[in-house]
């Protein structure tokens, strides 16, 4: 260091090609990267003649608190989200893209962290996959624009529209964890205003470490995308807005209506049903015969009434988390 | 319309699906989408084995202001500054995602002028592009963050690293408009305190309607990079944070210096050479007869002192456009 540098400089304080180079010492490289960071585009390959894109954003505010989630954690989830919706397509991630927009007193510190979060959730959700390139620029809102790529390795996309009366509804991964996480922050991590404050050095019992867990840094089961188009799934999709919600949108996409079995949801049905951000995995299977981590929460049946039942009853509750309708910028 | 509904809601008066079918609506179908809009992902066929992807971020101050750039305007600069850096490695754009963050009170006919942007952008650029996913999520700064892919045909991509003493350094597109535009804007839209006026209605000298469209709405020679690279490009770039930096980031990763011929940059070599946003193709050629397109602008020659030398000597000027330098939030 530089005598009289300062030990953590904000961005603004670094330049552009300075903030670049600490990013890109920690954030490895992607198996199927041709052409990694620095040149004007990456190149992947994709052996098997497709490429499986997707996009999805974390904004300071809606979709995060800084009081609530370190750099770490934020990296790591915008990383996850990005990868279960490559995993409820039946592909393997292959790499990311990742667009900052920052405040420019942000902390490089943060940035690293932030980093080291994106690498950490890669290496053990999709081992292989890596940035390989991205985009920095100034910001009055925190945003995180990850683009993650991946590759089928020659199978047919796993749609939300072939779902089949008759297939057996099946999930892996938790259901109504994350919703959890967040009541709790919510109810004990606000102060009289409704401002958050910090959840680091809180007392917190097992489960609800567990939750805030499921919450702040989800582990979606993202190598079991593949293991469920390796088993025949007809329809798939990533539970990231409800279970109610998006088996809604799955049995809309197949023209059927899909029958979720309470007792198969746990001690909380209705968090099960009603919570969203845990990125399960919701597939339906023409056999009763589940690939491992799935277990079966439901049946497809013909298109009736209702395009989602619970225990054969219309289910008309609320269809989770809709940024549009369920962000209050003053009170949350 | 229904009856007492608002003629133009805002998208929090909207639900997130409907502001996604009305965007859907507007962007057309990519030549290459095997799976478009709608599903966890979107596919893109990727015949020749790889994928170029690169991502570029829009963010509301830094990077445009709404009294000077339209939605079409924003959506079409979105396009078009992705799609450049897919020609700029020598390859075919073929798929746009778009992530979007938006305030509440944004407009949905915005909304979808910049979806027509997008879309308009793709159709004059690069034909058979087009917008296959993306995200919408609040924010309460308006920002775009779009992720361009793209196919090499089976060719190599053209790296920065390739230039080698003896090249030929060409350029296609403009140089120094897209900063003259941005000097109109400081210059004469502007009230007392900074802050940004209208420039719709204004009279405008014909010279100053092309500096304002090569900033807000440019258009930048995407099928040139495909003929470059055909042609046997060594290195290629864009230009989008200034010539002089730009020239330095490729002598830089090819060990070379290049030496800019100022009697090739026009009436205004230094603006040429400082400018940014043009988001032209700098390319080195190993024979001095030129794609058509470009046109020669200096010489490879072997590393010396300086990266970068115009008619022989040091250039040591400002490089161009650095966010984290140049963007200063409370003056404008």
């Amino acid at each position: 260091m530089h005598e009289g540098a300062p030990a953590d400089p904000t961005i603004g304080e670094l330049s552009e090609g300075e903030v670049l180079a600490r990013i890109a010492a920690r954030t490895g490289r992607a198996a199927a990267a041709l052409v990694g960071p620095g040149d004007d585009a990456a190149v992947v390959a994709t052996p098997s003649g497709s490429v499986v894109a997707t996009t999805d954003t974390l904004v300071h505010g809606p979709d995060f608190r800084l009081a609530w989630s370190s750099g770490y954690d934020l990296g790591w989830k915008a990383a996850a989200v990005n990868l279960a919706d490559v995993a409820a397509m039946g592909a393997r991630p292959t790499a990311l893209l990742v667009a900052l927009a920052m405040p420019n007193d942000t902390r490089i510190s943060f940035v690293e962290a932030l980093a080291d979060g994106l690498r950490e959730a890669c290496d053990a959700l999709a081992p292989g996959c890596a940035v390989v390139g991205g985009d920095l620029t100034v910001s009055a809102t925190l945003t995180l624009a990850i683009t993650a790529l991946g590759d089928l390795d020659g199978r047919a996309p796993v749609l939300r529209s072939g779902a089949r009366p008759g297939d057996v509804v099946a999930v892996a991964g938790e259901l109504g964890v994350a919703a959890r996480g967040l009541a709790i922050l919510f109810d004990r991590f606000r102060d009289g205003s409704g401002a958050p404050v910090a959840v680091e050095g809180a007392l917190l019992a097992s489960g609800e470490h567990a939750a805030l867990r499921g919450q702040l840094r989800p582990s979606p089961p993202i190598g079991l995308g593949v293991m469920a188009a390796v088993a025949g799934a007809h329809a798939m999709m990533d539970v990231s807005d409800g279970l109610g919600l998006d088996a809604r949108r799955m049995a809309d996409a197949s023209r059927v209506t899909i029958d979720l079995d309470p007792a198969a949801l746990g001690d909380d049905p209705v968090r099960a049903i009603e919570g969203g951000e845990d990125h399960a995995l919701l597939a339906t299977f023409g056999d009763d015969v589940l690939p491992p981590g799935f277990r079966a929460i439901g049946r497809v049946v013909d298109s009736g009434e209702a395009p989602v039942t619970v225990a054969g009853r219309a289910y008309g509750g609320p269809g989770g988390w809709d940024p549009y309708r369920d962000w209050d910028s003053v009170s949350g």
